[in-house]
């Protein structure tokens, strides 16, 4: 193996990504150093906040570099190594980058079990990033209560499904927000939540008055935009909103925002945080417990939409942004 | 003693407070039933606050009808009392009337301790509403930690002397915003802010870059408009926004409010968390313990603006929406 495949960053994508923003190209593998190893990716995760990686906006890491290989979330497993302790086979997950094969020290990933009963995209698109984001956000942040109402924007996406089928574990009414009736039947038939509103068909805000008449207590917010304010206009007395992500902006042009809703937070004592999983980096080991226990059990489903073909990748990831991905997105770059 | 004076509300207030929007006058006595009793007010306490009860906007306890006697903070003592256990001469304080009498069955009120040394003044405008306000907000939201930035607005105000000194008691490095010199001399000469920006002559985001130039771990919001942005777009990573107040909104006739601020609250991971003082109600014995060992022991000092006259009352409270108070605004009703 001395060539590998490797998508890159050519220019900063204004507004949507547009062909040859992103460029894909066979190049020469990088030697592997003393400490290092190769890994051969088997699944490339797709996620909404790539699209903040390409732009230089004010973000939660450095961007990547005009002309540096495309960063991602990956899973795979070790070719060649020059690292003690690290062996041909072994299993790995974290973050990588866009590419067939990747030449890393091991900064940014760590050691992906593997679970007997499941299947590798169920763990890692579980297990990665997208469950302890759902997770912390929703447990250390929304702070859910038993008969409380919580509403889950993206409900059938990576973060959505997990946090609505955790509120129901801690007892919540949990109302999805999706689009499409495929979407709306998945998260209340196979995923039990107690409704969805696919905001392609239905205004939103005339459906969360029928359905939570008394108000919401904790708003996971993905989305942001006409969606976000329709949320938070009907947040009760104390409610909270874990801030995780704004999809609806992420391709757009100007600084339009959703208007600050500040004296509603004071009269009705909102609490909204922002938050990134990476700042959950020490409790992991927590997060992954807890998440592999429901899982185990029967109480957490996911559902991944794998697509395949690394070449795919640049096209792929804009479904994120036009609702195309039914459930976490994968590219299968090499058959588990 | 059969009449009483009291300030009722006659009209709401379109912006400004103007006169004959509160009417003064002399009425019977209520007669004091079983279970009640009289209680003669020593102090009045004016606050922001008393804006939004006197408007119909959605807020955190029920407006002012028109027509009622005027709410406000009391401290006072018994005169005449038909309930067991409350005797004339009694100290009382909390949410009470625009009076000079009032009759009561004590709901909203709880008994002031009287402190050797402490002035009734000092320990109606620390331990009253403003000290707890103070209190829960800087140390339960804000969770300062030695070393960090904490901006405080409204710095020689009621709540902003005591939010700046517990910060410097945290361990803080504490910016004051206040208007003029004479406030900002007091709050750094007298109680020990390390700076204080003075909004009417300075530049207040050029001002926080010269005096924070790593940012602001914690803004003790009371203050809403362009001062709020200024802070709020110097905010570090990780930081936390007690919302206290907006009093740069409570005249205003339109809805206009800073805009939202959500992609930046998401890549920063801010929190933002509206309170209301009574939200902590059950731990007001907390935080009075707390506040009077700092009065006790020199570490907290306040000052009380106190000006005479109840009939002066709705002309006075003007001024804390032009910062003409200096100080916690106290009525004296009666001399102590």
């Amino acid at each position: 193996m001395t060539t590998r495949n490797v998508w890159r960053l050519a220019h900063r994508p204004v507004g949507d990504i547009a062909d040859g923003d992103l460029v894909y190209g066979s190049e020469p593998l990088p030697d592997i150093a003393e400490g290092q190893f190769s890994l051969r990716l088997t699944y490339l995760s797709l996620d909404p906040t790539n699209r903040i990686w390409m732009s230089d906006q004010e973000q939660y890491m450095p961007p990547v570099d005009v002309g540096a290989a495309m960063r991602g979330g990956v899973c795979g497993r070790v070719v060649e190594s020059r690292k003690p302790g690290v062996n041909p086979g072994d299993l790995f997950a974290g973050l990588g980058e866009w590419a067939d094969v990747m030449v890393t020290d091991g900064t940014g990933l760590s050691r992906l079990p593997e679970i007997p009963g499941v299947p590798l995209a169920a763990a890692f698109g579980t297990l990665g990033l997208v469950g302890p984001t759902a997770y912390f956000g929703l447990l250390d942040i929304g702070q859910p209560q038993p008969g409380e109402t919580l509403v889950v924007s993206a409900a059938a996406g990576g973060v959505g499904q997990i946090v609505g089928q955790i509120g129901k574990i801690k007892g919540c009414r949990v109302i999805g927000i999706a689009g499409g009736k495929a979407k709306c039947d998945y998260v209340t038939g196979e995923l039990g939540f107690d409704a969805c509103i696919d905001y392609k068909s239905q205004d939103v805000g005339a459906a969360l008055d029928r359905l939570a008449p008394d108000g919401i207590d904790i708003n996971f917010e993905q989305v942001g935009g006409d969606i976000m304010v329709a949320v938070l206009q009907r947040m009760k007395t104390f409610g909270r909103m874990p801030l995780c992500g704004l999809i609806s902006s992420y391709n757009a042009t100007t600084a339009s925002e959703p208007p600050g809703y500040w004296t509603m937070m004071l009269m009705r004592r909102l609490t909204v945080r922002g938050f990134i999983v990476t700042d959950f980096a020490p409790r992991f080991a927590e997060s992954g417990q807890a998440l592999l226990g429901w899982m185990l059990d029967g109480r957490l489903k996911t559902r991944q939409d794998v697509r395949p073909g690394l070449d795919n990748a640049a096209r792929l990831v804009r479904e994120l942004y036009t609702g195309g991905n039914f459930g976490k997105l994968l590219v299968e770059v090499t058959p588990p």
